[in-house]
């Protein structure tokens, strides 16, 4: 139960940050993830904690870019696990991405912790716990740069929603296209991003899959009979045998 | 070197008609395979030899269908590996489609030889070739039901290509989406499928890549500019800071 009164001013921000109290005393937030989302909440802050028109923009352009991909997968870690698993899965089976926990401070207790938790919203296959399938990628230290073989290693797309400059700019040297959520415009993740979406990720994912499933309908939509096509078919074999034989 | 002479009125489709033959004597085509091609030019005749307005509007369906799939598969039998093999790579390239070789006549030899050709134009991964991967779909007698696990057998969409109608219904019941390409706008499989290209697949094939290129372009070319955009994101936490303090 949320020891939040709903008539605080600034409810749903402590509600989040409440969120990822839970997510740390259930083992899946470092220590260090907690102050990571108070210097998130200082920019939400400076942003009238909306959903900006330039992030409207952005989130259009991430769900293309998503639909689009040959193989995207999107990167979980404790923070992203402890505010929006539920969200990560709905995103997930939309845009069909794969899932891979992969840590900042890597725990392999935690990453089972966040494994667990997404087993919980349904996830059918997670990547990033084997040992076996791990592949390096170049430009990192040791502890950071793995990454799982069928993962982000062949990814095209990489979605990591709260990420470090330095592995952003690592996924980008090993040619991949990034979509970041970040609430620093001006952060190193944010600059090397393809596609930045300015906005607390609590917000905005829900506007991601709308976007995604918007899209995906546009495309499927398309206004085909194949009985009323195949009549014109015939009509135009009728035509031609017309032609040939304008007597018959 | 060809027989035919360009001068000939019908030397396209002779010159069609002879890769078939060649196809034949290279263990590629059954002779019920070219019987069947037999078939297709006259409905090819009756057509008028073009690709009519009705194949177009189905083509453009088509690569929509395609690149909206979660796993297409091209099904490839001994007529079309003879017909148009660097077409069905490319489509496949274009599309992220598998490659699958399926039989109506099931015939191990003539399976390799396909399998052959398909590599010598660059495919990388063709399925059906593995026993141990067969699975069977309902609706079918035995000899002709088996499928690849990873192919057929979990595709959203099936393109089958020169089909024959009990497979083209097996598929349907077996909640596939169909396209297939058939010069009879009235065979069983024309009328079953959920797309039929009526046009002969060496004229539509190229047609279809081209609209997939056509449809993938605009999906993609989103005009997005990341480093603007986050411009703009420091534009209204500047404006918001405003909003205030106006007077600061």
């Amino acid at each position: 139960m949320s020891l939040i009164p709903k008539s605080h001013p600034r409810a749903k921000s402590l509600q989040i940050r409440e969120r990822l109290v839970q997510g740390f005393d259930h083992g899946l937030v470092a220590k260090e993830g907690l102050m990571a989302h108070g210097r998130g909440e200082a920019f939400d802050y400076l942003l009238g904690e909306k959903t900006s028109k330039s992030a409207k923009n952005a989130i259009k352009a991430a769900a293309l870019m998503l639909l689009s991909a040959r193989s995207p997968v999107i990167s979980v870690n404790g923070n992203i696990a402890a505010l929006c698993p539920k969200e990560i899965v709905q995103l997930a089976n939309t845009v069909n991405a794969k899932i891979e926990v992969n840590l900042f401070y890597t725990n392999q207790k935690r990453k089972n912790n966040i494994v667990k938790i997404l087993k919980k919203h349904g996830v059918r296959q997670i990547l990033g716990k084997n040992h076996n399938s791990s592949r390096r990628i170049s430009g990192l230290d040791s502890a950071r740069r793995v990454v799982d073989k069928d993962g982000i290693f062949q990814a095209d797309v990489v979605l990591i929603p709260l990420e470090d400059g330095d592995r952003t700019l690592a996924l980008k040297k090993n040619r991949k296209k990034v979509i970041t959520f970040d609430l620093n415009p001006l952060s190193r993740t944010a600059q090397t991003a393809d596609i930045t979406i300015v906005d607390n990720v609590v917000r905005a994912i829900n506007g991601l899959i709308l976007e995604c499933k918007k899209s995906k309908k546009k495309i499927r939509k398309a206004p085909f009979n194949n009985k009323k096509n195949l009549s014109a078919c015939v009509l135009e074999i009728k035509k031609n045998l017309s032609r040939r034989l304008p007597n018959a």
